[in-house]
């Protein structure tokens, strides 16, 4: 049956770069293991669903990655160590698409791909807003290149904070970009991060794909647009199952629920976490998720909503998701340890 | 039929800013038109088609707009005047998801996309390789924030190249997302550009969508994940008939021909030539697309292709094509002027 977890993780191979990212993580964890240090994985970005084994179409899910970079710059802010686990715009070595080894290598050599979703940090800058930032000094004695004076505040706030993550080692940035790579580097963290225990959360912000096409069904090359076409889409098996239950069940996990339809939002939200029997679902409508979300526990739902004025003066909703999170978490904790 | 492009337009509404683009293009035609400066439409990025009125899922093609937002800059370098079509990662505004005025309206004041596909100028530095350019100076004078000197030269080119094609006014950069932006917009670039005439380059390296779903067939709200799904994609009209024939038919029109199976390429691309008779076909595989494409006309074809010495040293394959392409240019210009 095709929405078996187990079953789709063997027919999917391991992407080719996987052991690579698990080093990381393990450096990653070992780093944080000892000590007091509360860890969060961030998963960010939406995924894509190659329609061609030599892809030049896909299905892909709406998601610049604003809510998980956000939140990333603001859990650093709270101590946390942040794994941001976020999506490449394109496959970046064509990896997962069951090419024989050395069509792949080729790829891997050619293929220069540079946009991704947002990250932490540089989220501020993106598009040429960086270059109208910068003044060009040509004199005698040699060229050089400033921030303009009225940026200064703003991007050395940015700055300092990215250094100083950098320097603790308390940001590993992991990316991916097909379905089939979020699940395989999903499980791959989850199975590390795993020792940590209740000092780890999930959050896990990226839109993956509820579709797939199965290998064996997807063209070799481009299709012709001779003709209208029709695209049959499986079901991805639902992961937070084993992921709860088996990867991390001493965690806090936390998910995310989109909709367009007000109307379905808590009742899918509490039907996620009545099966999947984590801490949270952070639910959100489309139309104004940069502004409105429902926190929903097994114990009751509430809302979190910027104001006017928060908005205006450039508070994101982030800052306060994180808080709530945060908060949430410490008395998990505090449970578990019997202190409470 | 859906396959003929007046009905496609007359059943797709126009996109809601499309008059404030209109404008920008006939001021920027209006400098241009007295003078003898030539001008190129550069069209980047590829388009989505939406799978939701209330967009969460989108059918999307390959690119991250390398071809078209390198490209732009040599044709700047090379005197050209351009307008920069470009995709934004996300419908920027809904504005073409046929809603109700104040449903659109209500998205377009929440939703504040920042990710795009490449431009020219920024490309060269995105995401955090930016911040990892610059160094924060605290001293008791105050902050500055300064590029380290090693990246001087390099972002200094580029920053007196961007600010020198802005305040030339000869970069105009425009958006879309949608394959119905792309084609309204296309459309009404053609005919604010068309008594350029013979002055005018179309050089069309978007990557178009092929398929489309039509508004009536395509579900309102996100749909749900609980069964498996059949997607029907009916043809996008080939613009390029009307547009070499009616809009724009005395410019010099160049399209991009993209495949994964070589046997195919040449052939592919003649028959397009045949059948549009526009002036060149620039014809590229996926594998090797930034090393190596081949210029097809009606009289012949050949191959461009980076050495492995014009690789290693950065060299771009954009810079040959847009050489090439001005060169082809400026011969069918004085074929026109009965100068040669």
């Amino acid at each position: 049956m095709a929405s078996n977890w187990e079953e789709f993780y063997s027919s999917h191979p391991q992407p080719a770069n996987l052991n690579k990212d698990e080093d990381l993580l393990r450096d990653f964890c070992a780093r944080h293991l000892n000590g007091d240090t509360r860890v969060v994985l961030v998963t960010s970005g939406g995924t894509t669903v190659p329609l061609e084994h030599n892809t030049v179409r896909f299905v892909d899910n709406f998601s610049a990655g604003t809510r998980g970079s956000s939140s990333t710059e603001y859990f650093l802010d709270r101590g946390y160590a942040v794994v941001f686990m976020h999506r490449h715009l394109f496959t970046k070595y064509v990896k997962s698409l069951f090419m024989p080894r050395d069509v792949k290598k080729k790829y891997r050599q050619i293929l220069g791909f540079r946009v991704k979703s947002l990250q932490p940090f540089s989220r501020h800058f993106s598009g040429q807003k960086f270059l109208n930032m910068l003044d060009l000094n040509e004199t005698k004695d040699g060229t050089s290149i400033t921030v303009t004076s009225e940026n200064v505040p703003r991007i050395a706030d940015v700055l300092r904070k990215y250094k100083s993550a950098l320097e603790c080692g308390k940001l590993l940035e992991l990316s991916f970009t097909t379905v089939y790579e979020y699940l395989w580097l999903l499980r791959s963290a989850c199975q590390i991060l795993a020792p940590l225990a209740e000092r780890c959360i999930l959050y896990l912000a990226a839109a993956v794909s509820d579709f797939y096409i199965p290998p064996n069904e997807m063209s070799v090359h481009k299709i012709a647009s001779t003709k209208p076409q029709t695209i049959s889409l499986q079901l991805v098996p639902k992961i937070l199952a084993p992921l709860v239950s088996l990867w991390v069940p001493n965690a806090f996990v936390v998910s995310f629920k989109l909709e367009t339809n007000k109307d379905l939002l808590i009742d899918k939200a509490r039907e996620a976490l009545n099966k999947y029997k984590h801490k949270l679902v952070i639910a959100n409508m489309l139309q104004n998720y940069r502004k409105k979300v429902t926190m929903v526990t097994q114990q009751n739902s509430y809302v979190i909503e910027l104001t006017t004025e928060q908005s205006n003066a450039g508070e994101e909703i982030e800052m306060y998701i994180v808080k709530n999170v945060v908060d949430k978490h410490e008395e998990f904790i505090a449970d578990r340890s019997g202190k409470s």
